[in-house]
């Protein structure tokens, strides 16, 4: 057990310049690999580190260097398994350039938020990556800190941002088209409440592969993007007399709270309700039945997040992702040999 | 926009002392409520801060002070949504003590877990939660460190450590006994794969249960703790010609694993197959059937890892919270009018 396991008292780098019969300062060349220090001492310090179990203070050495090799990821809420997902291919990436990353969730809550914004920026992070339409008071707070600020889960241009994300509307759009190719002509959306600046990007896609289609809009629900979200909005559409064949759901989630509303209906998926998702978490490839969904490209958005970030200075502008169709049973594919696609 | 965001040159200390015509000190004295000031000059070092854009730089303030108000919460991954619930838990839990939680997922990779704690430990963190059995190497860095450590998912007592878990023995033992009152007998089990240093504490409460009803033991499917495990694991055990008639799955995700792997086997769940999870997270809410599941008191557990890892010296021991069971479909429980419950 290293000395400084006893006792508790922290060793600190006089301890270790004692035991190794050399200057604080020699310690600090050691450490930070700088000054010209001999083969025999640099060993010799090596050795004391060692045996005292010596914990260099990185907040030390981040304001003498500057840089702590460290990415703060805010993302919008762990309770959601696709930002999960996204955390550890971001992490992998991350790590593959030397960094690691320090993840907060926000739950939703902008003044959550703001506190782990503010907590990372006070660390002197190398870089934030925050998930989502961050507020006026987040951006504020990025750029007076100075430090490098990318945002993802973004679907269009913000002037003056660096952003990344996936083409939602064409993800929407080509999932729409897919119903209609299977014969739908009432497709209802399942998605959140109205932005305040336009239309969102998933509901402008199925609006328009309905319109390119000359198909009227089906019925919209309206909810949280949740599973709890999606089981309510299945169950305000499909109170209405006049039912849809086919959904499209924002979300994964709100996908997988639409299945279990409509099992409880005892409507069959696809055989009476067709269903396409968005997002691909590896939930849609459990479901009863696999859902057919719109992934999005979480590695390659993930390493275009680390690239940016670690830009000197990343120039403003968005980089769309495409979000692309994966076939499965919800939407009535069938495998060649005739039965449904798990 | 503050004058800080013109530029990136970082706004200092004595720009602010300059500002507000006072010492560099009297900033200081400000910033961490010490010292006399009064109330004029506060309000004008607080206005020249606001002017600036200052961000103070808590590194340098943990290292006067000694603590960062944050707390670092290693889970062992990310990618399992138990996983995340537990992290927005052990965030509110944290929250209410006036604490932030850096999150960082191992992913099941000792290396990963390894280089993230001694990050933590860099960070100077005022306490390290670690999820699941961390290995020695693990205990002797976090030792040396001197910082609070608190291990969470652990089953039972480890000689000289702070831990906190679910009673998953117990938990395992109820579900089982339930399945039994059902009236099956033949009652396999969805596992990891054996431990070396003893019987999991799932597997042996699912045992003790089968033993004090003087059942035979059923067949084991040993596969990872994740949805493809519970799949392969589900179709190792069915393959067999003597096929059990309820399963007792260690996870949520295994269970959601077997539900998809019995469905397309054609087999109906709960009318050919019951099964009862373990974990309790929101998933098994939505799946199809719903899942009869042993869930973990995530909250209560949250709010103790908080108050033992704040403790000045915590004490060794083990923190057991009971795992209780919540009764869904899957079981082929029925409500009041006979209907399924969903």
């Amino acid at each position: 057990m290293p000395v400084g396991a006893h006792g508790g008292k922290r060793v600190t780098r006089a301890d270790v310049a004692q035991l190794a019969g050399v200057s604080t300062a020699v310690v600090s060349y050691v450490l930070n690999d700088t000054g010209s220090v001999s083969a025999a001492t640099r060993q010799r310090v090596r050795e004391a580190i060692d045996m005292l179990g010596y914990q260099p203070n990185v907040n030390a050495r981040a304001l003498a260097t500057g840089s702590s090799r460290l990415i703060g990821f805010i993302v919008p809420g762990l309770s959601n398994p696709f930002f999960g997902e996204f955390a550890v291919a971001v992490e992998a990436a991350a790590a593959a350039r030397g960094y690691s990353l320090l993840i907060t969730s926000a739950e939703g809550d902008e003044e959550v938020e703001r506190r782990h914004i503010q907590n990372l920026i006070e660390r002197r992070v190398d870089g934030l990556l925050v998930g989502g339409d961050a507020g006026h008071a987040v951006v504020a707070l990025t750029a007076a800190s100075g430090i490098r600020t990318v945002l993802f889960n973004v679907f269009d241009e913000r002037p003056g941002l660096v952003t990344v994300g996936p083409d939602a509307a064409e993800g929407a759009r080509a999932a729409t088209s897919h119903l209609i190719a299977h014969g739908h002509t009432e497709i209802g959306l399942v998605i959140g409440a109205p932005e305040t600046g336009g239309m969102e990007a998933r509901e402008a896609g199925w609006l328009r592969a309905l319109g390119d289609a000359g198909l009227a809009p089906g019925p919209i629900g309206r909810a949280e993007f949740d599973r709890a979200g999606g089981y309510s909005a299945a169950r305000q559409i499909f109170a209405a007399e006049r039912r849809p064949t086919a959904l499209f759901a924002s979300s994964d989630l709100q996908a997988v709270g639409a299945l279990a509303a409509l099992h409880e209906l005892g409507l069959r998926v696809p055989q009476d309700v067709s269903i396409v998702s968005f997002d691909g978490s590896e939930e849609t490839e459990y479901s009863i039945p696999a859902l057919t969904t719109v992934r999005q490209s979480v590695a390659e958005m993930s390493a275009k997040l680390i690239e940016l970030v670690l830009m000197p200075e990343p120039p403003s502008g968005h980089h769309s992702f495409p979000a692309r169709l994966v076939l499965r049973a919800s939407c009535g594919e069938h495998a060649a040999d005739g039965t449904p696609l798990r």
